[in-house]
């Protein structure tokens, strides 16, 4: 019973947020694949401190975020189809966890070619449920 | 007087907190700029859940991430010395917190050349202080 007890205290929650943050990360490539970056970007924090980390440096803040998305592409085939791979989910916290996996963008030759690369996302749970606060892609 | 008990309760142990962690990057470049590999890696949590992330994609677990610096940093000469600039650190709780820099590796033409790039670490304090538990760099 006290077994049972732990179980329900501990693993169902953390299971539970595993796939509501699943759920952020699939809610991030359909947007994508619509074509619409809006949308893409309400899985990001509406915060000034959110951050978006690569290769060529720091964007900080939402809305410095999106513009980069928004500059970077342009039309919806250059924004090509998404999908997700390789995604683990480690919980830190009720309310932090870190997400990583690979990311594959399938496109025209003429549209950038396909694309791939790993990411580190971490994701907060606040008000308005999980959202990432900061994603280093690379 | 209230306003002077907020300060107390949150912003100096944040401040300190912060303080620490900036202790534990430079500790960090200290252990690298002296060739000590095994140093470098006592700042990273000595744990199977330990990430290193990066462009040709994860490593997992702290020997792992150990074996993988010593398989590619071979000689003093190939580490270079290394620098950190940009260091940011944000604190999420008093326990967890992202620290975002560039970091810069000078060496000679025949150890591989200067190399730069941009850093996300999570870094969590646990018994051992502060440790950092995940690395992105691309």
């Amino acid at each position: 019973m006290l077994r049972f007890l732990l179980l329900c205290a501990f693993v169902v929650p953390a299971v539970a947020s595993e796939a509501e943050i699943r759920r952020v990360i699939d809610t991030q490539a359909a947007a994508w694949n619509r074509g619409d970056i809006a949308g893409f970007m309400q899985t990001y924090e509406a915060s000034p401190d959110t951050v978006y980390a690569g290769a060529s440096g720091i964007t900080r803040g939402h809305d410095k975020v999106l513009a980069r998305y928004k500059a970077k592409y342009t039309t919806k085939a250059i924004m090509g189809a998404l999908q997700f791979t390789d995604v683990t989910v480690r919980m830190l916290t009720p309310e932090i966890a870190t997400v990583t996996g690979q990311f594959h963008l399938e496109r025209t030759k003429e549209a950038g070619g396909n694309a791939s690369g790993w990411f580190t996302l971490v994701v907060r749970k606040g008000k308005e449920g999980w959202k990432i606060i900061h994603d280093h892609t690379s």
